[in-house]
């Protein structure tokens, strides 16, 4: 079952077709694979694909080497591996972290922005306790396409955000925190709950899905 | 306090200046609310924003009632009220719901979207048990700049959809089911983990939410 | 065993030396007790504290009923009653709140504050997806002792009026909002997991304890 | 207490009847066994039916060195042992799975209808958002009598396998996923929760359970 | 987009290709939908299969008043209805009930077994407190094809009949109990952790889901 | 604040009055102790108890030693020390556990048992899957003054012993399982909605909390 | 199936032979039967145990009715009946509640231990906010057999009374509060973790369930 | 953006105001930074408010070594850092912890109350299951402005301080405990439902929380 649509690895099937369905290739999620797995996916995707960066995320220390083994650029802070160029880039995305331990989500949403062909802006520990902070930028966040807030413990900043400005927010919550966080729940709970109109929320440190979210945005020409 | 970003009737503190930062007005959440205070928010809301229709949702019917005897239009399957002349529209939204018990929560989407200037295109009971009523609107599905998908119980239908196009996808649980789905909460998560990649979601049964997303992803014009 | 220390009703042992270990009368707590029996507490209570109100929380329209019957004023919005006059009051005490449907919460809390010996202040409908209404007001709040911070849904207001003064802050999660707020506890888990340094939390709906808690903390003669 | 019917380790109290009861006879639940319990439960069993493959499942790796050293079969990727022939094959078991992370668990659901006496036909990666992966094997699903459907994350494949076929469906979430997957509880409720109807469910991860079911199933000779 | 495939009736999209792809008719979901809705289903579904009953379930009275006036057969005690002629049988699947409470729950299995084309047989009331109830059906148990077994509280009946009998054994949870049975989620749990091999489960009071499932299963040949 | 009802050791403030108050010197808890404190604590309690077995719970192997060090009797199974002479016995206490993973909480609770001045009577791996186990023990049963029933998974086996006998059960959920068993919360819902009237139920894995009831039980000498 | 050992009703199966087995006749869970369910089973209970009162709880208002018609006695602050006289007594049973709100669930366990055969003695509202309420019973509580503890909100009355006397203790948790205590859940998890040794619990409001325990255990004769 | 306000250090941005705000400098919460970003953090701190304490809490080993090359005063209880001269005292804050194990918890406190300005005393193992040991320091407890409760389990201290005296209570749940304590979940509902009025609640394990509100509270001077 090895055709244009679909490329069995085996262990794997492809679904070469995903980026005429949908404008991205398939990405690969390293959590559960093996570092072999990984490479060889990576692998094939580019060669289907060598006009444009192929992604992986989540990936172990291990698959960090096997990727870079195989020629792709590693991103040690985001735990994930490009191989290709970076598409052309259409729209500003900011990226806007509550607090430094939200950092290495931050990341993996940044390059999946990149990735999927628009330019992160990243604005870190902004979070509401401090608020002249945020207020000292509002000038930029007015200026982007749509904003990725990224928050742990209460995970406030997005409805803050959400307040000031009409592009559209994506929430990540975060696990960072401790006790009744409850691995990131209390900050997912309350992204959901926000009362800002429009906030969008994605999983427990999903940077990748934001990204992607907040990149196929910048594609859209409505009129 | 009532002056021109804020108009203070006692029991309400009005935000005036939100459509000047958001784009939008401030909208009335009519549940815990007095059927006279949801009349005399619209109606403040109404002489503020005269040209653009403002909005109330989640109205008990006493609400209705006397949101109509203050000249407000009255949707009655989406629960909600109108006061004014409907916006230009921009953008194309998709909503697709599961299943006919999912409607309201469409409704309310569908308005939602209306009213924050964008043309809904509304397509029902399209659930994942007999996959070809989908794949029969897929066509309709590509020509759209926005999807909303509303569904109960398993909550699976985001994930296909995401699956078939590369529009921003907005994922809407409802509270339809019974047993272990814990009033939407198996639909929730379901979505929050969906495989698809740039799924977001909004609270359960939370259409207007969705909505007021989906109307501001239209008005993006990334460069 | 009805004696100095312990009024012995039956149905109910009236604890007579909690004003001497702590400074206040015991409270009926009304849910699930029936209104004769409100009206027997309180009557008892008021016979052995004559000087100062007695206090009942959580009335059904019964016992509101049967409370004034026995003489004591009513307070509907916080469903509550007292009787006999109100103490001498120090210290000030804001109670904000984030909407207009969490004033039933704010309204007990403002009474609470106000039996148990302190001035309640009340600032309503200042959430934060409108913050120029608490910035607004941001003198007042740095002129009050303490603060009691209403809010359901996502329950952000206590973490940015946390982060703005240095009073004591006490959270109170109300059951506002629907599906993934689950009855309160994406609020307080907002407020437990705060940013803010020193803010503390109450049960769900408690504008009870909030308010005592505040007063007690108006007595502190710290040294 | 060592008869026929019972086999008395000390540490275990075997039932020797359950094969003349159920038709399998009792298999070694591995975790939280010491490696030594489990050698000397399979000899035990083996000698009591020689005939017949007895199994054991969730085995450290200490146990399944000590499983091989007293004969036993080791299948890494199950992460399970059998000791003797395997029985003769009646019914096609379709073992479907969504992603390649799901792969051990598919594994320990394939081993097991083998052993319970069914033919096993694994079909890996054909995960929702890649429909076309599955439709392209639509007529092998049509052949099979019963069919193990293995999901993570949101487990929306149970859902659309039965939307395709009448055979019996049985769903089997895994643990793969992040954040509010909460270890498969998203995937659990999910295939609960399907609007495909006569799914049946099991633990998450629980590859053995649905094999065990599944086999059955193809001894069913109804009237 | 009325065809052979899809029958619009506005607020609903019906599945007419489900019986040719799954063996079944589509069934009326009746929660959530209005009397008239119902009706209207289910005499659609019955012109186009007017050989074989069509089928509603989770009815409100109004619905099974209605459900009557088209000619409807109704079935008080499952709240459903059937319209035409019931299968042939194959198989006899037992439907085995813990307590009196569970009634309905059996009561919609059973039904649902014979309109899906297999005999029911009901054992009520064999609850493992007293354990000689069920040992006294054992040989009954022994000639069936498949089980279905209905417990509420703590959910232990499934485990102690998947001892006993080798044939497929569904366990259905119900919401009968209090307290710390959270509406059936003990016995869901319960069910799931079966230390009897093979036992599958259906969401909580899903006897439609288990009837059906049953029913499949006797529709097995495997060679 | 060293006295005959208290030894301050700094780090505890250990309660010498227990005994004189409920007939049982003060157990150590070793869970966040350092292996110092247990053996500090350990030899305090038996100097002033020299004449009874004094008892530590959970202990890490460095506790352990550290306790034998000091003339302790260590119980590796148990995890569990005691310094001084068992007392007399009064009463039997069946220990019966539902499969050999659940041994530790068992060894844990015989242990306690004997501390505390009953006999235990240890009855292994009688689940409920094999149910003539467990009759074939039935008179051992009848004969005992309490039963104490260990099990994990779905922790179905106390409602079956509750329906056999007369004597007290008292039910020990276990951790043991995987998935939805929710390290043990399936088992302790079951055990809490038990249909065998009269069980009552202590905290997972709590062998010791139910020893220690069940010796209690045997002091009772009611008229 | 009716015999000495059965009583077959058709929607019941009456274990008769639960005295024998268990010391008890079977009691009537009043929930989810109707009326002329309740007043059947009563009857025949009652004609196969003339002599010892036969029992049914949580009744509704007509089932009361009906079980009065047959000549049943009616408890209506415990919603129970009882038919037949009273069994002699054997042992004395505290029933301690924390607050008058929990009167009905205390009425039904001091009920249940009445007919089961011991003293039920009744202390009512000594909470632990005002401890010198139930330090003034001490010496009632040192005379007594077994301590049934009944408290809301937080539960913390077990752990107190259980530090104070080598009974044992049945802890019941009840639903009375608000918020987080979540239909009982909180007392619970308090009482499952109470750091009294040998404290025991029963599901929430199940003061049936702690009587029969409480009866039973004043049947111990241990030697 | 580096000013009076906030200094920018590439991954952090501090807030300088935050003292002018609020009266305490920002402190540094080590979860999650390298041990290089909390040594910087401290030293900008410390640069900034050369005249008094600044603080770093949940530091791993690392960072406890990096703070003191910095030449940080190290807290290995607390697992914390202070570097510069503590403030001057007002108040006197009692930190109460149940047992032994809570000691980190409370050391956490106990030091955050120091640098936030008070004078701590702390109290340990006064666990309610022995009632004389906190007794016997009522007096002690009679003389402190405020009260910091530290407890696991049942967490049911917190209501017996709060009904002995008046000062302020602010509870901290902790996660010592197992089972049924689900990492401190059944403390923190205890405290949230504490039936003893005014009791505040931080998260499980935040010593510093309560520590910064304790002192705040020694602050307040109202008339």
């Amino acid at each position: 079952m090895d055709d244009d649509r679909t490329a069995d690895l085996g262990f794997a099937r492809i679904d070469l077709e995903r980026e005429a369905r949908t404008g991205d290739p398939e990405v690969v999620y390293g959590a559960g694979k093996t570092a072999e797995q990984v490479a060889a996916i990576l692998t094939t995707l580019h060669e289907r694909h060598p006009d444009r960066a192929v992604f992986a995320t989540r990936l172990s220390s291990e698959a960090m080497d096997a990727a870079a083994a195989v020629g792709a650029e590693i991103h040690p802070v985001a735990r994930a591996a490009t191989l290709g160029p970076l598409p052309a880039r259409r729209g500003r995305v900011g990226i806007i972290s509550a607090g430094t331990s939200d950092s290495p989500v931050a990341a993996e949403a940044a390059l999946t922005v990149a990735v999927h062909g628009a330019e992160p802006v990243v604005i870190n520990d902004v979070g509401v306790a401090g608020l002249h902070r945020l207020l000292a930028v509002r000038d930029l966040l007015e200026s982007l396409d749509v904003l990725i807030v990224v928050a742990g413990m209460e995970g406030a900043l997005p409805s803050v955000v959400g307040g000031l400005v009409g592009a559209p927010v994506i929430a990540v919550p975060t696990s960072v925190g401790y006790g009744a966080s409850f691995g990131g729940l209390a900050a997912l709970l309350g992204m959901l709950n926000s009362c800002a109109p429009g906030v969008t929320v994605v999983n427990i440190d999903n940077g990748y899905g934001a990204g992607v979210a907040a990149a196929r945005i910048c594609r859209v020409e409505a009129q």
